[in-house]
């Protein structure tokens, strides 16, 4: 049976990236066959290396502009067959033509409950807004900004404290369990969206777990 | 000791008002002093004189606007020794001059994780936005549409079959636990505001619990 091939946009500690390798990389047919990024510095890509696959950086400065510099980024993985691309920590938006030539096909761990929080900085923002309960979306990416189908979401306490690196350390332990399992779940074909309605994501059980 | 009194304000079937008479009213030295309707055929009125409670109607016709209508409730309320307002399916908004009289002592139950969700139809509104989890929020009122501080939350996840019926049910159940929880909590003095962030609520544990 073929692969499940998978790209990783990073470009940072590549955290989410490492959940991705520890978790499903090389299981149940799924494989991490790509990770790009647009810091040659960024920590993930010594954490792709380290696993054995291979990576790419993609610097804004190469390129005339973002829909050029996506457009080699969407023209490398095209080249390798990639079935699923998954931002993790990626703090570039996506051009329009890139979510248009992998539509559908495009994920993202946030770290809010969607549609609050969208944006930069949901974790500082929802603990100035005061919420109790905040949580991590994974979902779809369309052209806007965190608004694309939710797939997968859990609720997180805030803590008594509200102390910002506590509720921090529980959100991105959720963002790894959420993240790879989302991964498993779309390469099993358990995820679907719904043909009158596009916002709603059918997510059945993982024929694999 | 003195009762801590409480006034609800509703407007339809008064579930949220028979939940904090059941799980309240007489406990802990918390009182129902007044039940209020905009709705002379609110069942809520009937559901306040089965439990002893005196109730008054307040219809928008006899009175000359909004203002005039909220100040003759507020009237009522100041000369009742109210300490706390209610509000528990209460459809209007308040004016301004409401609010301000009673700044900080006024609450409301939502049926979304806020600020997700704020005005009306919330519950149809998450489900439209395929949201995978909602809940329940318990806040202060200020002058904006369920935008004052955040007391209280509780997270539910969407059935499966995003059903309408179901989910309503497990959000009322919450909202018949969570409204009277955070009564107990403000009569107990267990919460607060920030002095220096008026937007974070803090909230003890109940000292009578």
């Amino acid at each position: 049976m073929s692969r499940f091939r998978i790209a990783v946009l990073a470009s940072g500690a590549g955290t989410n990236l490492q959940a991705i390798l520890d978790r499903v990389h090389g299981r149940d047919r799924i494989e991490v066959a790509a990770v790009a990024s647009n810091k040659p510095d960024a920590p993930a890509l010594e954490r792709a290396r380290r696993a054995g696959v291979q990576t790419r950086v993609f610097e804004q400065a190469a390129h005339p502009d973002r829909v050029a510099r996506d457009a080699a980024i969407a023209d490398w993985l095209d080249g390798e067959g990639v079935d699923l691309v998954a931002l993790a920590g990626y703090m570039e938006l996506l051009s329009p033509q890139f979510v248009s030539r992998f539509r559908g096909r495009i994920i993202n761990v946030h770290p809010a409950l969607l549609p609050s929080f969208p944006g930069l900085d949901p974790i500082g923002r929802a603990l100035d807004h005061g919420v109790a309960v905040t949580g991590v979306t994974v979902h779809f990416v369309d052209e806007g900004v965190d608004s694309g189908p939710i797939i997968l979401q859990r609720a997180i306490e805030v803590p008594y404290t509200r102390d910002r690196s506590q509720l921090e350390e529980e959100i991105h332990r959720v963002e790894h369990e959420l993240l790879p399992e989302a991964i498993r779940m779309i390469a099993a074909g358990a995820v679907s969206v719904d043909t009158a309605n596009p916002r709603l994501v059918h997510v059945g059980h993982d024929r694999n777990g």
